[in-house]
């Protein structure tokens, strides 16, 4: 195993109707104003905001309110509300939504303790030192962000999507009910079910070392997304699959998979940015198409790990056939399989792989993903 | 899923060396001063105790000492290092070794900052309402104690061996460098590899909800366990064998595998610590001895875990095929699995029963485990 520090000092409050203690989970980290921030307002017509809005009365707690965040979520956005918090004094920001809001609320927090501009972080120009606390409330279980200190914003003007990581904008407390996420589309579901393979699966091949306690940890997050996911599909108020689809969501990103591997990249994500930043791709959407194209192009690199894989999760003998029913799976849930399915053209190939070899540079993965290199993968796709 | 709080801030640093770096984990939590805990000396002979001292002096941090705990950590050894902290105003404490000085130094943490008898937070006559941070260099993997709020201590007046758990004891920093454990005997690995399965099987065994992830985690530690423990009986100086045992050995433990489960209890660890307490046997060796036995008795409560388990562990389709194959593993790697092995005489049985009723009643399990049920266990063993 290679060398790691393993700390994830998140609390998650998982359960029915905890998101009724929000303001008390807020009053005990001796805050007492945040930045209440949320999506289009659905949690407005669910009876959710006035369930969060009524905890924190009790507690005391005073707020001010960013809605509006949408799914790919915008710098811009994120710059409202640093201005907010910068003008009222608040102390903390509070997510209540899926991960985009959650991300939101992460690069608030961080913004808010900085006198540049929040995008410096995203482009390695300046260094998180300092975040005011994070609480999220979560409606849609994929990105983690309620257990991680990743952020993924969208600069508007230029469309560039980049990521912040910092164990400073870990939330505090995050409120998982699994109740809160059953009203989610089929399309979310299914786009979220990709998006925890996709967490899942990166580090998996690429890693030059990946013990086989990882290797495990990870095909039990793949076996039970699949698994949940198709109770789902079936009945949405199944609640033991919504919580379990919850709960390795939160597994899949959390740091515990990859500890102790090495050299391990995020192509897929890397990819699939330029997808969202250029064409306004749904994450998961996005991912499901740039998944089987890139493990095609992959494969012989880590042929014993594709091999694995076949085996455990598709009893397969043969690697390529686990790529196969990966994307038979993905299109029998209802995920987009091929850049055609998302309406993305081929002649835009090239300007989406320029966009993702900038990501790649800032990954420091920019050697092997050339713009060659994209172009192949998505031409598979 | 049951509803859950999972919440665990300890911060691992695991690898190589990283225990030259333990004073600066210490002077990072703003530290000056600390109480160094340690067993019968085989780190002043291996060159680990001169290691911690250097890097304690390096980073200003002062220090006073307390040694000699022992394989079941005794209270009066407890109790003299709570006077020393008191007396000479210690602000933290560093234990180094393994589960029993972790354990040990957990149990002074939380009785420096309480006025009363530290004992009486094992028979739940007061609550942990604060306590001083603890460190931990880990010697010998097995107990998990590095990364939970756990500590068992045997009152050597009453013979009681009873438990803490509370999250104000988990340590702030543990350093797992897998090569400290290289020297460990192969008594001692085998006693650990047992522990990590009683850790492991408990809530798989007890639990009445067990979703299947976390079925899957814990068979995944399971077959982690075996796999490490035969290469490392081979050749006790596999790094990867070595560190992928220490870090589920951490897993089992620490909170992941029970989270979102209902009603799981820890029976084998209930009765082990009655052979402990009575016979001095050491805690893997008393489990490898009740667990089989208790199995046994058990199996029928809960046909479909112990179905599963002979299937993912052993692919075996009979249930009692699983608990045979685990027995005969126990033996092949040289742990004990009758009352005989361990030198207890039959006649010792009921005397042991009626030590771990009063351990069952303590953990609410009293009920099941009645003195007549215990006996009849332990004379399956």
């Amino acid at each position: 195993m290679n060398d790691f520090m393993y700390h994830n000092p998140t609390k998650i409050e998982f359960g029915r109707e905890k998101e009724n203690n929000i303001g008390q989970y807020i009053k005990e980290a001796n805050i007492e104003s945040i930045l209440l921030v949320y999506g289009s307002g659905s949690i407005k017509k669910n009876g959710l905001y006035e369930k969060i809005i009524a905890s924190l009365k009790t507690n005391g707690i005073s707020y001010e309110e960013l809605d509006g965040v949408v799914s790919n979520p915008l710098l811009s956005r994120v710059n409202d509300g640093i201005k907010i918090i910068k003008e009222k004094k608040i102390q903390a920001v509070l997510g209540v939504g899926g991960g985009s809001v959650a991300d939101s609320a992460k690069a608030i927090a961080a913004g808010a303790k900085y006198d540049g501009d929040v995008w410096d972080f995203f482009i390695h120009k300046a260094e998180i030192t300092e975040a005011l606390p994070v609480f999220t409330v979560m409606t849609l279980a994929a990105t983690a962000s309620e257990m991680n200190g990743n952020a993924v914003v969208m600069n508007d003007e230029t469309k560039q999507k980049y990521a912040i990581a910092s164990i400073l904008i870990n939330p505090v407390v995050s409120v998982v009910n699994p109740e809160l996420m059953a009203t989610v589309s089929r399309e979310y579901l299914v786009y979220s079910a990709v998006d925890i393979i996709a967490h899942s699966i990166e580090v998996y091949f690429t890693a030059t070392l990946h013990p086989n306690f990882n290797s495990r940890i990870v095909e039990s997050i793949i076996k039970t997304v699949m698994e949940t996911t198709e109770v789902l599909l079936e009945n949405p108020n199944d609640y033991e699959a919504r919580a379990e689809f919850a709960w390795i969501a939160i597994q899949a990103l959390n740091g515990l998979t990859p500890a102790g591997t090495e050299g391990g990249s995020f192509p897929n994500h890397m990819i699939e940015h330029s997808l969202s930043a250029l064409y306004n791709v749904a994450h998961g959407a996005g991912l499901s198409v740039v998944i089987p194209a890139w493990m095609k192009w992959y494969e012989n690199q880590n042929p014993k790990q594709f091999k694995r894989f076949a085996k455990e999760i598709f009893n397969e003998e043969d690697s390529s056939k686990g790529i196969e029913k990966l994307e038979e799976w993905f299109a029998k849930i209802g995920a987009p399989v091929s850049l055609a399915d998302v309406n993305i053209p081929r002649d835009g190939i090239v300007e989406l792989a320029i966009n993702a070899n900038a990501t790649a540079s800032m990954w420091g993965i920019g050697e092997m993903y050339t713009v060659d290199a994209i172009v192949n993968i998505l031409e598979k796709a």
